[in-house]
């Protein structure tokens, strides 16, 4: 029996130090191709030698450690997550999903434990984005997914990300190396703190999740008509920012009506002047959802409303739809192995959808991916504030290793 | 019989030169204590003595022209407004009611007439307040009300109102001199444009207003908790974007049912994100009308309602009081001879109030005060869109000439 307890307390003080490695005094900041994600893979891939690992670094500077089957011809099975952080960010967001693993399994090596698969853990260098500007540049590699325009993406110094590569000791035309061969490979497994606070409201240390969100953006601009405060009667005002209440009040009712979530995150107002009534408004939305159908049933009433509201007001409605991406399912047969598992520990096994992005949406293309929540602080993320239990992680790594012992 | 038609056709022409009259090659703008004001001031004064009037300048640089009574000790009756603009202003907004009852005094002097009461038509140096960022510095020099500490207001170039005064010729310490003895005046009245909707809505060229809109003003905190667009569902949020758009659609819908105009014309939101929650919002209120207790009444139902809804929404609202007039009523008497005036014209005498403020506000310190609207175009003002019919300043003349030969 492993001591999971103990476990969990090398895996906290690991991300403590892991979380020191910053290209800021101040704060954790560690972004993609730095010399401290140099650091950060040095670190981790000592970790994974300690823990009996292989190791090596792909043509995208993802870090990988393999805990080799006796049989050299085994299948593949991947967990993993991100080493990078947003500027300012928490030392649990990406990480522990990849020391919970090595330290696991260096207790798997310890006890002399062998597995019918080789286990191969995977550190990826970019998930947040920050850098360049595109997200899950470390995980989109293995899907050998790169468009040859990324090679000019500038980072807000000016360098390009085939300069950086190339500082890094990277090509970026032998990116496509880092592409995974499908065939042999299992499936992946993300463990990932919740960034959200249903677990914590649940009173649960961990979640499976069921799908990663779908999610369309768009920009709403409401043309009315400015106007003297103290002149223009109520009746004869084409007040932009009045519509774009009731719009924000209609968006609202109409997600929880329809089980989504979404936003309006992002506000503009012109002139912006305390005696002028507003003339144009632009507003955002973000809509999400488990099921692509029920974010586009939502979002049609959305439309709908926003449509009527802009006609009844007299104001201009105007849309423009900045991104989409459909929802990711989870493999069913992972997910009932990672209920089964938790319900070892004597815990409710409890489903939940991930409302963020990860790298297991990009994984979802080439194999079947399964994703661990761990409940978090208040659901603060992307906040040096962010904070987890140390007996929380004790349960995930005994959820992690009964789900690998188990899976066939 | 005056000729109202070539009158208005005379003033309509003079506003046009006076309008040219700009410290901008752009646009209009022209404001106090500059060589234009000087400029302005000297044109605007010949066109009163070629009236047959007296003229000076006081003590604040307000420009006056007398028709004086054949009665030396008559009483004053004083019609007037402002000629400094705002920058890229439009050539109506004040200049009328200063250019159209000289013109008027120019065809009561021709044709022989004499009044019981000696007529002064003074144009205010400062109504907008742009340079000193303190309004109405002209009409309240009549009423003594000048702070010491306004010495030292600067402008956007460091010169304070004590420097700008002397360099248009004037001492600061002597600006008492321009502080009118009371006892002898009968009577302010200002005609103006609308700067409001109502008067064209209405068809009506002119309306005589009952009040001068008391204002308060007031800065909105609405603290929240900012978090993550995907995951935090719909039921657990504390969305301070959200919260802020039920508390303006309640502001609306309270000021319609109190008959008062209330607006948010400003509003900052954080963290203003496409994908975050918003944590604080701020927004402001400005809640007028021409009765006081109809705008405290209207007042206390908003504070209620939005401290509902903050309460509903788990929000916290703090509350920052920036600005409170009382309203100004005007002279019942002065009212009732302006609606018979109108009614003479074959126009019904519509009664409507002043959203905006006025230089009229403070000279009812010290005299009945009235005013006479014009109706422009669509409302406009403060814009170089602003525009008037030559119709409607012959009806406005007509409607001054009669007022003024019925007043005693």
């Amino acid at each position: 029996m492993l001591d999971f307890q103990t476990l969990a307390n090398l895996a906290m003080s690991r991300l403590e130090e892991l979380g020191n490695i910053s290209q800021s005094a101040d704060y954790l900041d560690r972004r993609y191709l730095s010399p401290e994600h140099q650091q950060a893979n040095q670190l981790v891939g000592g970790w994974m030698q300690d823990a009996g690992m292989s190791t090596w670094q792909d043509a995208a500077g993802n870090l990988w450690g393999r805990f080799a089957a006796p049989e050299p011809d085994a299948p593949r099975f991947i967990l993993g997550s991100h080493l990078d952080t947003v500027p300012n960010g928490g030392k649990y967001d990406g990480m522990l999903g990849v020391v919970a693993p090595v330290t696991l399994i260096g207790a798997l090596h310890e006890s002399g434990i062998k597995l019918p698969f080789h286990l191969d853990v995977v550190g990826f260098g970019d998930e947040e984005g920050t850098r360049f500007r595109s997200t899950l540049l470390g995980s989109r590699a293995l899907t050998g997914k790169w468009p040859q325009s990324w090679a000019d993406l500038e980072d807000e110094n000016g360098i390009t990300l085939r300069q950086a590569m190339a500082q890094f000791g990277l090509e970026f035309d032998q990116v496509l190396q880092a592409k995974l061969p499908t065939g042999n490979i299992k499936g992946y497994l993300e463990l990932h703190i919740e960034q959200g606070p249903v677990l914590e409201q649940q009173n649960l240390p961990v979640g499976v999740v069921s799908a990663i969100a779908g999610a369309k953006r768009f920009e709403f601009i409401i043309t009315g008509m400015a106007g003297h405060a103290g002149t223009v009667p109520m009746t004869l005002r084409q007040d932009a920012l009045a519509a774009t209440s009731e719009m924000i009040l209609a968006i609202e009712s109409c997600a929880k009506r329809h089980d989504v979530v979404a936003t309006v995150g992002q506000i503009s107002n012109r002139p912006n002047g305390v005696n002028v009534i507003s003339g144009l408004t632009t507003f955002s939305l973000d809509i999400r959802s488990e099921l692509d159908e029920r974010r586009e049933a939502a979002l049609e009433d959305i439309l709908q409303q926003l449509n009527a509201i802009a006609e009844r007001r007299n104001v201009r409605l105007d849309r423009i739809e900045t991104h989409a991406a459909n929802a990711v399912q989870c493999d069913p047969a992972l997910q009932a192995l990672l209920r089964q598992a938790i319900a070892t520990q004597n815990i409710a096994p409890y489903t939940l959808f991930s409302g963020a992005g990860h790298d297991a949406m990009a994984i979802a293309e080439i194999c079947p991916i399964a994703m661990l929540f761990l409940r978090c602080d208040k659901g603060i993320s992307h906040h040096p504030a962010e904070s987890i239990h140390t007996q929380d992680v004790a349960t995930a790594l005994a959820v992690l290793s009964h789900t690998l012992q188990h899976f066939t």
